[in-house]
This record gives structure tokens, C-alpha cells and sequence, in this order.
């Protein structure tokens, strides 16, 4: 695969981004969010990901020029109330959810804890995306968000659920004296054992999954992408524990922000819209030492213990030391930042070709 | 299995705690969680429970009288932080959590939301408890404990995690329109695919695990639970995934709270003591529509969909209809109040004898 330096993905997504009607700052924020994703190491959502993201501004499930409304008022709480429910007009999904973290990020600044529940949105990609927009601002996060149906619950055989991505962002606050220059940990993770997307790449490559991912059309698990791509019945993570987890996130989510639940939303990826989400943040140095900086360096502390003990624990594979969510992504991040970010030929001259 | 009156459990068990020095109140309220782990189904932290955690009154791990206090000052932002670090010190578990999530509760009144990251506590027993706690008040929640190491991290071979059971809960407001009449949704989840506890009750049963739980000596998967407890090598659920997933609720719940991670506590039942907790809750009647009915009405309209959706679905085996987290509960629940709930004879007596 050709690399392309960072800068000059971003100058073509936000070209690109331009030709799709949307507007300025928005153009580049969103170029910048599917930029990121690739430079990550997550092509699947960064520019792999752009075709189908202007189809769905074609199509019209994707307006690009909306942007999130405030519905709580608040009533006479007024300025104490640190959770607010907005409604994304079915705008740009990581426009809206990127403005809902820094939402929720302003509101924990205030409250120590802040939230945003926000309905009627677009899907937002990577979920990490969010994780480290918190994390790099020194804020703990939790999100979520629904999805289009594809994940049968569990003891049935047709999707009610989604895999419902959710995503908890640690940050660690003093990077120069932090493990291996990596600073935060951020765990991305869908409560489907595999997506469809990589059932597809594993199917593409003839290869078998790693672990059981669904189940096959006689009703037994398989390693076989295939088979799965043809049931549609995909595993939840820990089976009736996946289920259970995708079903609560889900439900929280619909029912805090007023939107849809799973069952509401298409199993089309080009029509899968409306989605429903959760952001939470949290500013660490509100509730610890009075001190940011001693704030920080508990954080970083306890963070630093925890990760040691995790790199010194015997690996199963000696060639596979052990690693914490985002350490690999740190990584990547930095190799393509440093190379070129890998990009798929056809994919990015048909990018190039939609500016 | 002989079954006793629930009033009957709570009586002896107070007894019990009284005999172990809880008083008053507290030893009430202690019993009154243990007893209602049996009623609702989970022997397991419930009566069959109590004689450990009697022992670790014996042995010093849990102080019987002491209650958890309010570290963070709030600063200058006073009466506008919703969230809080208290100090467990090595309290009662149960009464430490439930007193932690009383207190997020409170701050969810007056903010929307509200949390409580807990340091130095003990074992909470069954975590259900706590969302049952906020949802019977109208409150959404999620919160979750770390533990002792009894969890690998994926690709590692000695426990460094815990299973950290993870809880989420929706509350239905107005149970007489509800489903079934069982108001609630609420999911109490564990990290691994199965505790210890259930891999002895399979082992004892002579029966192989529904699905692998784990490795054997020979590093391969097995539905055989004694070679698991011969390895200490429990699989977490969907493997990489929930090894992700214990290590950044281990983390995020020691790093806010300043407290303990899980490679810092004790893997011995009977020291597993300065554990880790965070909890979370949201007035939902905060951020919906204005009156109170109105947000109730919505989210039962949200959840009845949901919950509808599920039950449609068409199940693996008719025999086995499709269940929500907390439902099967509810229903046990409810036979358990009106027969008598099931008690081991032996156990009965030994807390008996406690007394």
C-alpha cells in the first residue's frame, strides 16, 4: 500500500469534504476526525470509510449542514445541572459527537462530571476518536452510541440489537515521565465479537477467525467468515453477556436522549440513521489532590503501577508481549505520522476523485 | 432444597451481624442485602456468602464499624461538583456501596447527575444490588467494583485483572404499564465468562462448562471446569475484549477514587480487602420532558419498545423465549417471597449458629 503524509489526507478530506456541502471549520474537523482514524491504524473508519459516508450525504440520510440542539432546559436547576440532552438533526455524526464530548468535557470542567445524551444522530465512526478528544484534554470518558441493527440477542436468530461500540478513555496527564511515551489508555471495543467489516476482510483473505464469531446456517458456532456473512448471526462478546451489555447500552442510551432504540434503526448500512449516544466526562482534578499537578501525578501514579504490572505478567506468547488499549495505537500513530499513512490505492483515488 | 421465609432470613442474619458487632441499623440494612441476594436467585452472594464474610470479620479484612468518609473538599466550586471521592476505610462492603450509591443518587437529584468513585472498601457482594438501589428510586446508574486477581490479561498467563463485575441499570417508572409487570432492566455482569463460584458448582455437578471458560494445562480452551481451576487461567469475555474491558474499569475506578488496582490486592478470598469501586446515577426527570409523568411515560414508552422488540424476536429454542437482564430476577424474586426462599440446610445452620 502507498503511504500518504498525514497533512495531505486531511487537504483531500477536506476538499472532499467541501464538495459534499460542508461548510468551513466543519469540513476540516470532519476531514481531520477520518484522517486521524487512518493515521490510527483504523482504516475501516477513517478513509476506507469516506465512500460511504458521502453516499449517505447522497442519499440524504446525513444532513451536513445540521448541527446539535440543546433540549434541556434545565428548568430551575439552572447552572447546578451537569447533564444535558441534544438533538443531532441527524447532522454529521462525527461533527455531532465530537461537539458532544466537548460538551460534556465543558460541563465536567464546571460539575467535576458532565454527560450529553444526544438523539437522532449519524453514526460517528471511531468511537476511540472521542476517548482521546477527552483524554488529550486530561478528562476521564465513557461513551457509547447504538447502531443499526446486526446483532441477534442473545437466544434469537435475527438482530435486535446492535454491536453498540463503547469506549472508556483513561488519560495520564504528565506524558514525559509516563510508560513508553504512550499517555493515555483507550479501550474501543463493539459488543459483537467481530464486525462485519472484518468478517469480510478475514473472508477476502480465506482466512478462518482467530475465535468462534457467529454462527454458521446449521446453528453452530464457527470460525468461518463466510458462513456468518450469510446467517447474519454474528456473537456477542461472552455470549448472553454481550447480549445483555449491548441491550442496557442501547436502552440508556435511547431512553436518557428521547431517540431510538436499536430496534428502530436499519439494518442498511446507507440507512442506518438516527442513532442514539452517550458522552461522559470527568476532570479528575476536581476530585483528588487540590492540586492539578498532584492530580496528575496520582493519576499517573496509579495508571503507572497497573500498566507494569500488566507488561511483567509472564506472556502467553513470548514473541506477544502483553499490551493496554491504546498501546498499539500509539504506536501506529507515530510510525505513520513518521512514514506515511498507508492508504488503499483505489479507495483514495476515488476519494480524490469526489473533490 | 428447604425454603425459609424471607422475613425469617433477615431476622437471623441481623442477628448474625449484631453477633459480629454491626449495630443497630447497620446490621439490619447488611442482612437485608445478603437476604435479598437469595430471594432474588443468586445464592452465591447471598446466605451461602455470609460464613466469608464472617470470616473476614474474624480475620480483620472488614472493620464492622467503621463508615466511609468524604475526601474531596469540592474546592471553590462547592455546592456545584456532582461527583465525590470517599474513603471506605475497610468498611462492610455492602453498607459502603450502598451508601455510595445513595450519596450519587442525592447528587443526581440536585445535578442530573451524580457519582461516587469509593477507595478502601470491601467486597460488595452481589452488584445488582446497587442498581436495583437506584432504578427502585427512578435512577439510571452504572457502577462496578474491582476485585482480587482472578483474571489474566489476554495474552498473559498470571492474574494481574479482576473480573470487575460491571452493573447498568433503566429504571420503569410507572410499573403498572409495564411489561410483564417487572419494572426494571438491570444487567450485573462480570468480566470473566465465569466466576469461580459457578466453575465449582460445574465441577461439583460433574458437568462441562455451556462454552469455554477457560485454559487447561496444555494452554488450550476448555469446557472442563476443574482443569480451569487447576490453571487459574479464566477466559474474560470474548477474550481480548473483556481483558480490555476489566483492565480500564480497574484502572478508571482506582484512579478516581486513589485508591487500590487490581494487581495491588490480595487473590486470596480472605484478603481481598481496599477494593476499588465507582457509581454513577442519572435523574432522568432532569433532562427529559418537563414534568416528572412526562419523563417516566417516555422512558417506559422507550423500554416497552425495546423489551417488545426482544420478545418478538424468533428464539434459538422455543422452549426458551428470549429474557432481559433483570427479568428472570424479578420473576424468582417473586416465587421466592411466596414460597420461601431455597437455602442450603447446611449453610443455614452454620449462619444459625453465628448467631
Amino acid at each position: 500500500m502507498p503511504r500518504i503524509p498525514f497533512a495531505d489526507l486531511v487537504v483531500t478530506l477536506t476538499e472532499a469534504n467541501l464538495a459534499l456541502g460542508l461548510i468551513g471549520d466543519r469540513a476540516h474537523l470532519c476531514a481531520r476526525i477520518f484522517a486521524e482514524s487512518s493515521r490510527d491504524g483504523v482504516q475501516s473508519h477513517g478513509l476506507n470509510r469516506f465512500p460511504r459516508f458521502a453516499a449517505t450525504v447522497h442519499n440524504g440520510s446525513v444532513d451536513v449542514n445540521a448541527t446539535p440542539e440543546l433540549i434541556t432546559a434545565a428548568g430551575s436547576g439552572g447552572a447546578a445541572i451537569a447533564i444535558e440532552r441534544w438533538h443531532g438533526h441527524l447532522g454529521v455524526g462525527p461533527l455531532n459527537a465530537h461537539i458532544s464530548m466537548e460538551r460534556a468535557i465543558a460541563l465536567a470542567r464546571q460539575h467535576g462530571i458532565g454527560a450529553v445524551a444526544l438523539a437522532f444522530t449519524n453514526h460517528w465512526m471511531r468511537g476511540g476518536t472521542y476517548g482521546w478528544q477527552a483524554a488529550d484534554q486530561g478528562l476521564f470518558a465513557i461513551c457509547w452510541t447504538n447502531t443499526g441493527r446486526n446483532l441477534p440477542a442473545w437466544g434469537t436468530t435475527a438482530a435486535t440489537l446492535g454491536n453498540n461500540p463503547l469506549v472508556l478513555a483513561i488519560p495520564r496527564l504528565n506524558p514525559g515521565r509516563t510508560h513508553a511515551g504512550a499517555p493515555h489508555v483507550v479501550l474501543d471495543t463493539a459488543m459483537s465479537q467481530f464486525s462485519y467489516g472484518q468478517l469480510s476482510m478475514y473472508a477476502r483473505r480465506g482466512e478462518q477467525l482467530p475465535v468462534p464469531g457467529g454462527y454458521d446456517a446449521n446453528g453452530n458456532l464457527t470460525r468461518d467468515p463466510a458462513a456468518i456473512e450469510q446467517t447474519f448471526r454474528a456473537l456477542p462478546i461472552g455470549f448472553w453477556k454481550g447480549s445483555g451489555l449491548a441491550l442496557t447500552l442501547d436502552l440508556f442510551a435511547a431512553a436518557l436522549s428521547g431517540g431510538n432504540a436499536t430496534h428502530q434503526i436499519s439494518a442498511d448500512p446507507l440507512r442506518e440513521s438516527a442513532l442514539s449516544q452517550f458522552f461522559l466526562a470527568i476532570d479528575p482534578t476536581l476530585l483528588g489532590p487540590a492540586s492539578e499537578s498532584g492530580a496528575a501525578s496520582e493519576v499517573d501514579r496509579i495508571a503507572n503501577g497497573l500498566l507494569e504490572a500488566l507488561h511483567r505478567a509472564p506472556p502467553t506468547d513470548p514473541a506477544k508481549p502483553p499490551r493496554y488499549p491504546g498501546e498499539e495505537t500509539f504506536r501506529l500513530r507515530h510510525e505513520n505520522l513518521r512514514l506515511g499513512v498507508p492508504v488503499d490505492e483505489d479507495i483514495w483515488n476515488e476519494v480524490k476523485a469526489l473533490r
